[in-house]
């Protein structure tokens, strides 16, 4: 169970290693959406996304025997550089599991890190089996991309340092993908703001979080939306938690998440990933929910492939 | 002639009106070109560029009997939308002329501060002339894009705040199209920071002000580049102002923009429109004349025709 001094400590682990992200508003977009919001631009943090905290401080608690044998994980997108980034900064070897179709941004981002890339083929299974192989042969420690306290309790960071620039936020939005940073961000409401709702945004493509409240139990991904960030199904450690304490999963289509990703870049000059875009898409289509609300959203990250992503807005 | 008190005045009378912009910094840029580079983030200002300061400073110092006249220019673009948001805060009628080739990006942009536009041929004597007969008919005051005082004053505020948060700068460079920032950000380092030596960045397909230095009198732009911002010629009241202080103007071609454009959105996650790009492009170009220095970089404006970009990075 992470308690709230793990996620004090945390935050004093990795702060030397991470960015202290800006907050930024757009009055244009508070009017648009009847609400006060907060923008915690993660697309800003080290290696363009939250992914930074919660590696680097699953990788500084490794001890000095470990270590040595390196970090191993399968990501197909910013964990997999931000496990690259933390080994480099702790001294030691990255071997990253990635899906062949990964976009080539983040492949560069881990080889620019030092990381070792191993391709696979773009299944769980197939990522697993080969993550099995490497670990085997290493003894490299596993670092999963959510289902791990440490990384969870890194993500929780984002919005600890969202509550102590904007005290007394009425709800809080987040993206849901495996659920590491849904569920980092609710037990931070829990401990340091109970009277902060959080919701998450999830895509109807990818509704896994969404079925998994109502059966009560983890459900699979379709993995069927261009938010290639939220892809995966709930772990067994993120699921109880988004269970306890989420107030509720709002659902978003495509279009929407575009429509969304681009009033972001064009009104506030940012550049955001489809994934990233969910959790506002989710606000502005039930902005009756929040108006007049003081409403902190959590951008998660900003890398794109820019041709990919302007063909999006294109078509 | 303008003075630093001048600049100290513009500065506490557009306050209220524009935001103090963020100062961004990034590692991974400094590492690629040798020098610590602070950009002025003026793609976060008010209608997505510098333009918002140099309108508002002279919209608040027309004498009310005018005042109700209205305001008018003609601009293809950020200068449009920055006179007509001034002309609303100070409550009245902006009158804006475009060609008609201006971006729809930035014609919404002037219809939603409510101003008024006059579309014309894309020549500047079609220009004058619309703006003429307009002024004729509501009897508004011209406020031209760069060749005014006040504006040239308000856009010295840019400076004047990268100056106060990050001193002491080595070097600054700004984009040069009609010499209004160039000119400001000339001022405000000779009365402010007399050790700092100012750099224009100019696209070599509109390289008037390049030529201009060297045959000492104002020579005609062939306006023939992506840096749509920055097409004009120097004005009389610019002109001497960039003779006098500038250190060095640096040519860049498109293909340097573009590529410039896209190291600064993928690296830093920022949108900036290709004229933004052009001092950074010169910075590249030129690393070895800034090795070592703290350089201040003024990232001019936002306003991007998606579009258009995805054209330029794609082909």
């Amino acid at each position: 169970m992470i308690l709230a001094e793990d996620i004090l400590q945390a935050h004093l682990r990795i702060k030397p290693f991470i960015h202290r992200t800006p907050i930024l508003t757009s009055e244009r977009i508070n009017d648009q959406t009847g609400c006060q919001l907060f923008f915690k631009c993660e697309n800003f943090q080290k290696v363009g996304a939250f992914k930074a905290r919660g590696a680097m401080n699953a990788a500084l608690q490794i001890d000095r025997e470990n270590l040595q044998n390196g970090v191993a994980t399968h990501s197909s997108g910013n964990h997999a550089a931000a496990l690259a980034r933390a080994a480099s900064i702790v001294g030691t070897d990255a071997f990253i599991v990635m899906p062949k179709t990964a976009p080539t941004i983040k492949k560069k981002a881990v080889l620019g890190y030092g990381g070792k890339i191993f391709e696979c083929e773009p299944t769980l299974a197939a990522r697993e089996e080969m993550l099995n192989e490497v670990v085997k042969r290493t003894k490299a420690t596993q670092i999963h991309p959510f289902n791990n306290d440490h990384v969870i309790t890194g993500q929780a960071t984002v919005a600890k340092e969202l509550l102590e620039d904007v005290p007394k936020l009425d709800s809080i939005l987040a993206p849901v993908g495996g659920g590491g940073l849904l569920s980092g961000t609710l037990l931070t409401a829990h401990y340091f703001s109970p009277g902060t709702k959080v919701f998450a945004g999830e895509p109807e493509g990818a509704d896994d979080t969404y079925r998994s409240l109502k059966s009560g139990k983890i459900e699979a991904s379709q993995a069927n939306t261009i938010a290639d960030g939220l892809l995966t199904s709930l772990g067994d450690k993120t699921f109880p938690i988004i269970q306890q304490y989420v107030n509720e999963v709002m659902l978003v289509n495509d279009a929407e998440i575009i429509q969304a990703m681009r009033t972001i870049w064009e009104t506030m000059k940012i550049i955001i990933e489809p994934s990233c875009a969910v959790p506002f898409a989710a606000l502005i289509k039930h902005k009756e929910k929040f108006a007049g609300q003081r409403v902190g959203i959590i951008l998660s990250g900003g890398n794109v492939d820019l041709e990919k992503v302007l063909k999006l807005f294109v078509s």
